[in-house]
């Protein structure tokens, strides 16, 4: 099992990220570490800690105040294009990045391209009554009635492959009766109840973080985004530290910018279980997308 | 200082209704309660807990599950337009409702008319940092930049009747840089810079249970509404149990439907301190609106 891991995304690049893949790949012996990035850059880190790591060269990285998708077009040697490329070419089975979502999202969809028309940041909220799966949680702003629905069938299989066995989705919405909410809302509603998911209708936004009526929740990206933040701002607990591009033809984490090593050992011991779990088969055979 | 109470708002109307009354009336010698409702259903609660208060007539009702615009104009003897009707006759200083929000809005907009061309709720959220008002937490689902703008300065006046002398005014988006989110946030984060009030750019959705950045959060109906309950549902502090209607030519407080005697005592006092604060006078004069 081979992850292919951004040394220059993340706050506190490439110190946290040398740190945590040491921290994966000590803990799992079936885990092995592609770093990619600047192979100078890797050689010191490396050394300084006694220790060796394959390295694949990749020399520029795409900012936070970068549009994504134009930086990623424009820097052919960016790592969030790299990590995908080894995936693309089978040197590697997943690529885990704590670089800006959207420039990892650019770099997977230019590279490897997507099973569904809107790739979604799906996250599982721990809760007392079991994991929750909520996308999107930030990949795209504006969304569509169709869209949802995508994210309601991505996110089923992504539910089945965590291990819920009949995943029951619900529409984020600001009441639990049909006909509440905006039209986009309104307009999904329709579609998920004739869509090919276990549709048990609108949740709110307590239903997040308390779990309960859905083990899959659908949302746009705006919302998804603020709710996500809110729970973390108003919660004790540790929220997970990694999120799955779902729709992108492979398996691909993101973390937050401001991971540790510890969070960066988090993320790639979660690309690492998703492809033991056969993941991608799954969202494949799902989608009826056949292998690239 | 007079308040108008729905005595058949809320799930646990009328008993529960009755016994905040009670205790708000307790509480505060100047706090009078006008009990709304049917005159024989008042009677026999409040001759079984051997206590009296003044009784106007009012013998119908608006349910969670009919379109409160519609609902509310086909009522004419509703309890929510009777309440309004008290404000704007002089009778009563403040209306208070645990019933159904929009019924209450509609009833409210119908019988008082607006300051602001949409009226929102506003929730104020207790944080480490001092209090953060939130608007809209779910009037409108659909928003234009221009209303965000409204909710801002009727935010900032708001802000300054409950003592924050210079309010700071944050957009609610999915990151802090200017260029975030969807074209919603775009226009109003163009629109804002160039409005009366103190505006501090972008926050996100952990800013508000958090706070720190800003004093008062703007955003859209659907996002303020999915944002309170996540922070309700992840949080174990207690959130605030009323809520004004900010927009309209009076002062009416929300609470939830699920409020008890505690929750709706808290209603009136809140009210009561709004007026007290000459918050209406402080929003007219903010928005150059003459008296009615």
């Amino acid at each position: 099992m081979r992850v292919a891991l951004d040394l220059l995304g993340g706050d506190h690049a490439p110190d946290a990220v040398i740190d945590g893949a040491l921290l994966a790949v000590d803990r799992d012996p079936a885990v092995e570490v592609v770093l990619v990035g600047p192979p100078a850059v890797a050689a010191a880190l490396l050394a300084a800690r006694g220790r060796s790591l394959p390295v694949v060269a990749a020399r520029e990285s795409v900012g936070m105040d970068e549009d994504p998708a134009r930086g990623v077009r424009a820097k052919r040697d960016a790592t969030v294009r790299t990590i995908h490329a080894l995936v693309r070419s089978g040197s590697c089975d997943a690529a885990v990045s704590v670089g800006p979502t959207g420039a990892v999202l650019a770099g997977a969809v230019l590279t490897l391209g997507r099973i569904s028309s809107r790739p979604a940041v799906a996250v599982v909220v721990p809760t007392a009554a079991g994991p929750v799966v909520l996308l999107d949680a930030g990949a795209t702003s504006e969304t569509t009635p169709e869209q949802l629905v995508s994210h309601a069938v991505l996110g089923t299989a992504y539910a089945q492959a965590l291990g819920t066995a009949h995943p029951r989705v619900g529409l984020l919405n600001v009441g639990t009766e049909p006909g509440k909410g905006d039209q986009l809302r309104k307009d999904a509603f329709a579609l998920l109840e004739r869509a090919p998911v276990r549709f048990v209708g609108n949740v709110e936004g307590h239903d997040v973080p308390r779990g309960g009526p859905a083990d899959v929740v659908v949302t746009d990206g705006f919302t998804g985004n603020v709710l996500l933040k809110a729970i973390e701002g108003a919660s004790t607990q540790d929220l997970p530290r990694s999120a799955l591009l779902l729709g992108v033809d492979g398996i691909t984490v993101v973390g937050h910018g401001a991971s540790d090593g510890e969070d960066v050992a988090a993320c790639v011991a979660h690309a690492a279980r998703l492809v033991g779990e056969g993941l991608l088969e799954r969202l494949r055979a799902t989608l009826n997308v056949g292998a690239a």
